[in-house]
């Protein structure tokens, strides 16, 4: 049956483009709802099977051989719905039935799509066919949304959000639902706090006063205008390409352009990181262009599968720089020697590493030639080399939107064609204002990122300490691994109700079942005090609710990392000499004080309020 | 050759699946780039067709028939894009060669999909290959782009940005790239100016102070606060719904809707008006559901649609109110009955409706009840009976996001399931308030809306006294028709550089070839100076470049309403007496004199500016 499966899947379009996850969903759901009761045995992929021409014909002739007449004509028309025909015999066909059926002879019952109206049943297999009810029953609408609410219910996907109100004058601070009822927030994109900066805050002010809320129209229909305009030049400048375009969220920027390449490229394949954003899956499967996922992070896969394709097929390589739920972190220089090799596209998330990695904050690209864009040399760097990088400004640059980065005529290209830039209401002037400047700060200032990796390893140092099994990885995100969407809920709750501290669970369907997890995302104004008490709050809920610590899992021979031998070791991306650390660390790592790292971190704090005031 | 193509899209997923649009332009547009030139008669859907398992082997055994055995091999492996043979033998093929073939008979020549790797070529074919050479061509991505500029460019639908840079403190006024060229706009969505409103901009003041920027995270981690609750909450009633859902725009609102929706509700078909917006057009698309498209507010079409399909399968009508490039209203009453009878589930988009219509600015199904929602009871109403309304922020509300108002159960579920939603940062906190704030300083105070509705019906009668071809309507939207992209745009640039009076012109891929068209927005603040010098400047336009008037339109028997008898006089949505100027209005009409309606604009304005001053 499996090789069956395999040799279909590279004959058939709809198999080679439906991705393995709704194949699953399509074979194990039953059709239950447009089938009869008697039915019930019958997988919704296997209503899709009928009607396919070769394994609708096949079916057909197999169950005629059977004997059971009815279920030839059973999807000959509207009456399919109601036929009642015991289908659990289709499961016990043996192998001779299975074999090729002789179009020709059959095809006077040929299948027709059950919807189609009008369809004249052929008289053979209409007289066979179960007649109609008088009364059909309209679809349940309301039930369906139910079942399917029941069903998150039950698997534990089900999501509460938590009412949370940042405060901008008492960052990381923020209130309930009362604004009596404080929290330090844990788990914030607004990574270097720059939702609250005074440059961001006074020049949004000026532009909603001189300039209104909203942008009033399209791009194209009034809704252009020189922030539109000048954003777009400092984000350009930022990633060093000649273009850029806002979007309004990063989701739409990777939906419409991969979609809108997708499904312009003649017979376009992508190469998608299986850790890739739904952002870019959605974008790639809106596409209808086929799609390879290679295991994350995996060159040896990638190559295979871009070998396997003609040099002059158009091919364009989806990726990350910092992933998200996990902190690792894309291999791009290789990336883009392979895509050299074999004539792809690289197209590059940043969204999580823009304003937090490089001298100017324009992500790991810009980071890994540190030296040389510090220096103002950016051609040939491995930046330059990225076709497309894709950014948001709604995380460290604190405000919202998202954008493309590339050559000129790539993004015209996209401007002039993709739907979901064309037909939307611009970002509003303020908000684009407030983002230029945000991006500009950071550009001319490392202090808030470099803090923020200061805090992200002093609270990686100390939970290890405690055998908290953190996620090992290179970036500014600390995994805390769970292992159960109910205990890592419950770990959520207590922290909020017991300490005031609000880390959101990350479960199914963002995480595999499984590796649920806390995710703990530190910003520069996460200082001593709420460092420690976030590290003795986490040992006590990990005490209370007995969650296994990274020494269990070791004993285990570790999992995603964690108690794995060596993972634990891999370098920070940001080095002890970009961070200027060298010294004092170095004595840190032999000394073993945390403390030496704490007086580091207060010079970071008074160096950084010190300019914030200066340039305010 | 047609035959068979209807037959096969009855029989097909894919046909089934894919848009007409689509299919024509896959078949014909040449697959140019691989194949190698001897072989460019080719066409994409052809290409497609080979891969087929029915169609791909059809192809193979003809081939093989007419004796061109390399054909036969040539979509074997990665070698088939450099196989030079002569296709066009394939369009001469005799009805006796398209008769079905025996699939047993050819199963030893299967066609595998062109870029699975490692197939092994059967020997019988691979002799006759011609073989690879040594350095294939990559494909040209930047080429590619150019190209498609070329053609925007060529068919003049290459769109330049207008940086236009509305003023708040001088609605309806703004300034072009220095703040000493100002310009009247005449096109802006903001139709109620409240981008400019100061209780608006007063609580997004206040808001940005105290909640910064942006929201920091999705809904589900830290993303969510008051502001989107409360947002929420009076979105939900101005609908009179259950819940609402915000989004981070109207176009994201439909798009991930009915995305969910199609592919979540089993074999679910929509109804589409041929007109809906293209947010609307790419959700249906996304679902991978079936389309059906019912002519522009035509309910015996939509009906005989209906009828077609068997009751019990998901229906999905979407339509809008206002359709926003002609001004047309959807009979929402009618296809809230056809809904009723058919089973069908009603998505109605009021996205140019809110604010602008009904007693509370809910839209035109509220407009609808007048009397019945301003007495509160909206139990039974048109606006009750329709399941799910989306609506926009950024337009009459003057600032940016969109969402979905419907039942608890349907709201949750999109919540739950829609990507679209989920992983995308939440709209900033003072986005929402202020958003909040234009809801409800609308559903107070009717002012605005009426005084639009009056500069809407001067322009209108100004502009038909003077033979200009208005493109009849019964909504806001001003049309006036131009035929031509070129000419369109003419307009615009004479408006714009001879009379500071900015219109975009609105051609293909917007409206249809041939009915290009200028697209004018009277608001609240376009007072007697504004509206005498609009049409002044249009009458000078139409002269200088000889643009058809509305009598010769009518003498070649008129065109999309203009110059058609009897279509002019379509009754506005709002009524004389939902205006409150019975009295006066009759008095224009019989004494005929425009100032008269120029005398009630004069009050209303002043009656306005109290308003607004005693409010703020």
């Amino acid at each position: 049956m499996e090789a069956v499966l395999r040799q279909s899947r590279s004959m058939c379009p709809f198999l080679s483009k439906t991705s393995p996850a709704t194949l699953r969903s399509l074979s194990t759901t039953a059709a239950g709802h447009d089938v009869s009761p008697g039915a019930g045995k019958m997988s919704n992929l296997q209503v899709l099977a009928r009607r396919c021409p070769i394994m609708g014909k096949a079916l057909t002739v197999q169950s005629a051989r059977l004997g059971n007449s009815t279920l030839a004509g059973a999807f000959g028309g509207a009456r399919a719905y109601h036929t009642r025909v015991n289908r659990a015999r289709l499961h016990t066909s043996t192998p001779k039935e299975a074999q090729a059926v002789d179009i020709e002879k059959t095809q006077s019952r040929a299948v027709p799509f059950p919807h189609a109206p009008k369809q004249p049943i052929s008289a053979q297999t209409a007289s066979a066919a179960a007649p109609a009810p008088p009364h059909a029953a309209k679809f349940d609408y309301e039930g369906f949304y139910q079942n399917e609410l029941d069903k998150k219910r039950k698997d534990k996907s089900y999501r509460t959000f938590n009412n949370v109100n940042r405060l901008a004058k008492d960052f990381p601070r923020a209130h309930r639902e009362t604004e009596a009822d404080k929290v330090t927030v844990w788990c914030s994109n607004d990574y270097l706090g720059m939702g609250r900066n005074k440059h961001v805050l006074d020049k949004m002010h000026e532009t909603l006063d001189m300039y209104g809320a909203g942008a009033g129209g399209t791009r194209n229909i009034s809704g252009h205008n020189q922030h539109a305009i000048a954003l777009e030049k400092t984000v350009a400048d930022l990633h060093k390409k000649e273009a850029a375009l806002v979007f309004s969220s990063c989701y739409v920027a990777n939906d419409a352009t991969l979609a809108t390449l997708g499904s312009k490229f003649p017979d376009c394949v992508f190469l998608s990181d299986s850790l890739n954003h739904a952002s870019m899956i959605q974008g790639i499967r809106h596409s209808g262009a086929k799609k390879m996922v290679f295991k994350h992070n995996d060159l040896a896969d990638l190559e295979a599968k871009l070998a396997s394709l003609p040099p002059e097929v158009p091919k364009i390589i989806a990726f990350e720089s910092v992933y998200s739920m996990c902190g690792s972190i894309g291999p791009i220089e290789e990336i883009c020697d392979l895509a050299d090799k074999y004539g792809a596209l690289t197209f590059l998330d940043e969204v999580h590493a823009v304003g937090m990695y490089g001298p100017s904050g324009a992500g790991v690209a810009e980071h890994l030639d540190y030296e040389a864009h510090l220096a103002g040399k950016s051609k040939g760097t491995i930046m330059d080399r990225v076709d497309i990088i894709t950014g948001t400004l709604g995380k460290a640059y604190g405000c919202v939107g998202g954008y493309i980065a590339g050559s000129a005529k790539f993004v015209d290209a996209i401007r002039s064609l993709a739907p979901g830039f064309i037909f939307t209401t611009s970002l509003p002037p303020a908000t684009m204002a407030g983002a230029k400047t945000a991006i500009e700060y950071q550009a001319n200032y490392q202090g808030d990122r470099r803090l923020q990796q200061l805090h992200t390893r002093q609270v990686k140092d100390a939970l290890n300490a405690r055998d908290i099994p953190v996620i090992p990885n290179p970036s500014h995100i600390v995994p805390v691994l769970v292992g159960s969407a109910e205990v890592a809920k419950e770990a959520s709750d207590l922290l909020l109700q017991e300490w005031g501290i609000y880390v959101q669970p990350i479960n199914y369907p963002t995480v595999p079942v499984g590796q649920e997890r806390l995710r703990i995302t530190p910003t520069p104004g996460h200082g001593r005090e709420y460092r420690d008490e976030l590290v003795t709050a986490i040992e006590s809920v990990w005490n209370k609710l007995g969650i296994k610590r990274t020494s269990e899992w070791a004993a285990e021979g570790g999992f995603i990392g964690v108690g794995e031998p060596g993972r634990a070791e891999e370098a920070p991306l940001w080095t002890d000499e970009q961070l200027q650390l060298d010294a004092v660390v170095k004595e840190m790592k032999t000394g073993g004080a945390v403390n030496v790292l704490e007086s580091v971190l207060e010079k970071e704090r008074l160096a950084t309020a010190q300019v914030v005031s200066a340039a305010a």
